[in-house]
C-alpha cells in the first residue's frame, strides 16, 4: 500500500500545514504504571485535536485541485470529521461531513468553528457514510475515506518519523486502532527505521476489528459492535491495512470502554492531558499491565486525541 | 531576594523531582491572535498540574529533614496547596492544607489523591492562612508560604531557564501574576540571561495587585478584590517581590475575567489544552491586543496551570 519513502514524503508536504507536537517523559507519578521509561507523544495538542489532521492534510494536498472545486464531503462522528473540515478550509473549497446522531457537542462546535455544512443521517457510521458517498455522487464532491486510502495512511504515518528523530532508541510502540490507518502508517515507518521496535496495537473489546482478522487469516465484518468508544469502532478493515497489520504488527491487546476511561481519568488527574477515550487506549494498556515491558524499556505512548471524557 | 545562581541550584536540586515540561510553537490556527512566533510553555502538564510543584519542592529540599517531622502545613484553594500536598508526600511526612469555602472539586480530588488532611476554614484565602498559622504554631509543622519565601521564588524560576535552554532566542515573555513569586522568580533568571528580553506580566482587573503597588510606588494592600480567578487573587504582594517587580517587569497589562475565560476556550478548541483561567492568562493577554507584538517576535506564552474551566 505504502512505503517508508511515501510516508517521508508526506512529513514533507505536511511541513508548516500540521503541528509538530511534543513529547514529554511521563514521570514524578503518584501510581506509576510500569518500571518502563516511559515517552507520551501528544497528538491530542494536534491541529483539530487528533492526528487525523496529519492524514486529511496529506489526501488534500496530493490530490489535483481541480477534483477539489465542487468540495469534498466525509462521514464522521470523530476526530476524521473535524481533520477534513479543516482541510477544506485551506484548500478554500465547501467541507459536507455526514454525522450519525449522537455526535458529541464539542465535535459539533469544531466542524462549524472549520466552516464545515453538518449533516445528520442515521444511528451509525455506516448509514452516515452511505449518505457522503450518495452526497459524493450526486454533487461530485471529492469523497475522503477515513482510513483506506494510501495517502492517508502515509499521512498517519509521519506521527513515527517524528517520534523516532526526537527519540530514536524507542522499543515499544503503543498505538490504537480504529480502522487500523494509524498503526498501519506507523508501523510502516518504524519497521523500516527501526526493525527491531515492537509494535503493540490495541482494540477495544467491543470492537475487535483486526484481532478478529488475524485470527481468522483474513479481513472479516464484525458480527457486531459493542464499543461506546466512537473514535475506535470498526466492523470491517481494509484488506491492504490488514495486509501491513500482519507483517509488523507484534501483538494486539484488548481492553474495556471502562479500562480506557480509568486512563482517561489518570492522564488528566496526573498528567494535566485532557483525552478522549482512543486517546488514553495506549495508557490503558499500560495501566492494565496487559502489556509486558522491561524495567529499561523506552516505550512509546501515543496519546492520538484530545476529549473531555475525564475532565467534565 | 534571590539570584540567577540560586535559581540554578534550584534546578539542579529539581532534577528527577518535577517534569521537564514541553514547549510547543502556537501554529496552524484557526484564529490567528498575531503575526508574532509563538511559543507555549505547558506547565499544565507539570506534576500537580502548576509550575508550583517547582517552589514546593525547592522550599521542601532546602529544609533540614528534621525540621519536617511534624509534617507541613498551608492555606491554598488553588495549586500551591496541590503542589504542597506532593511535596510532604515525597518527604513522606503528613500534609495539612487549609481550604476556603468553595474549593473546585477537582483540586479537592488531587489533594486527597496525594494523601493531604484536608481542613475548610472561612470564606476568602486570608481566614484560611490564619487558621493555618496558628495550626503551625501550636502543632509544630512547617509553613509554606504561597509565594514570600526565597526558595519557593527560586524555584518557580526554574521555568524561564528550561524554556531559554530550549529556545534562546525568546523575545518576549508573557506571564500571569497572583502573588508575583513566578514573574518574580522568571524574571531574575531572564535578565541575567537575556537581559533585552521583554517580560510583560498579567493580572486581573479585578486583584491589580503588583499594578497597584507599581502605581503607588510601594506595596499597597488592595481595598477589595473582585476578580474570580482564585489562582490570581492577591491583597497584597511581598516587599521584595515588588522590588523584584519593579526592576524586572518591563509591563503590566489588566484582564477582565471574560478575556481570562474565552481564552480558556480558545486554548482548548484550537490547541486542545485544558488550561485554568490564570493558565489562559497569557493567552488572553496575546488575544485582546492589548499586548503589542511586531511580526518577527519570538514570544513565550506561559500556560502555567491546568483546569477544566473550558473543557467542560
Amino acid at each position: 500500500m505504502i512505503e517508508l519513502a511515501d510516508i517521508e514524503a508526506a512529513a514533507l508536504r505536511l511541513k508548516g500545514k500540521v503541528r509538530r507536537t511534543p513529547m514529554m517523559r511521563a514521570d514524578q507519578l503518584l501510581e506509576v504504571p510500569s518500571d518502563a521509561e516511559l515517552w507520551l507523544k501528544l497528538e491530542n495538542l494536534q491541529v483539530t485535536g487528533s492526528f487525523k489532521a496529519r492524514g486529511a492534510t496529506n489526501r488534500l494536498l496530493t490530490t489535483p485541485a481541480e477534483s477539489l472545486n465542487r468540495g469534498i464531503v466525509t462521514a464522521s462522528g470523530g476526530n476524521h470529521g473535524v481533520a477534513v473540515a479543516r482541510a477544506a478550509h485551506l484548500a478554500k473549497v465547501p467541507a459536507t461531513i455526514f454525522l450519525p446522531e449522537g455526535v458529541s457537542p464539542l465535535k459539533r462546535a469544531k466542524l462549524e468553528a472549520w466552516g464545515a455544512q453538518v449533516q445528520t443521517v442515521g444511528m451509525v457510521w455506516d448509514e452516515a457514510n452511505e449518505a457522503s458517498l450518495r452526497f459524493a455522487a450526486e454533487k461530485g464532491a471529492m469523497h475522503f475515506h477515513p482510513f483506506a486510502e494510501p495517502a492517508i495512511v502515509a499521512g498517519q504515518g509521519t506521527v513515527a518519523l517524528e517520534v523516532l528523530s526526537e527519540k530514536s532508541d524507542i522499543d515499544t510502540f503503543l498505538i490504537a486502532i480504529g480502522g487500523g490507518g494509524l498503526i498501519a502508517g506507523m508501523a510502516t515507518a518504524i519497521k523500516a527505521i527501526r526493525p527491531n521496535a515492537r509494535i503493540i496495537g490495541i482494540e477495544p473489546v467491543g470492537s475487535p476489528t483486526l484481532e478478529a482478522s488475524r485470527r481468522a487469516g483474513e479481513v472479516v465484518r464484525l458480527p457486531a459492535i459493542t464499543t461506546r468508544v466512537p473514535t475506535m469502532a470498526c466492523g470491517r478493515t481494509d484488506p491492504r491495512i490488514f495486509e501491513i497489520v500482519q507483517r509488523h504488527v507484534d501483538e494486539i491487546v484488548l481492553l474495556e470502554d471502562e479500562e480506557m476511561a480509568a486512563a482517561a481519568n489518570w492522564l488528566w488527574l496526573e498528567l494535566g492531558i485532557a483525552a478522549d477515550l482512543s486517546g488514553a487506549a495506549a495508557a490503558a494498556a499500560l495501566r492494565t499491565g496487559k502489556v509486558k515491558l522491561r524495567a529499561s524499556e523506552r516505550v512509546c505512548v501515543l496519546i492520538c486525541g484530545a476529549g473531555n471524557d475525564a475532565v467534565t
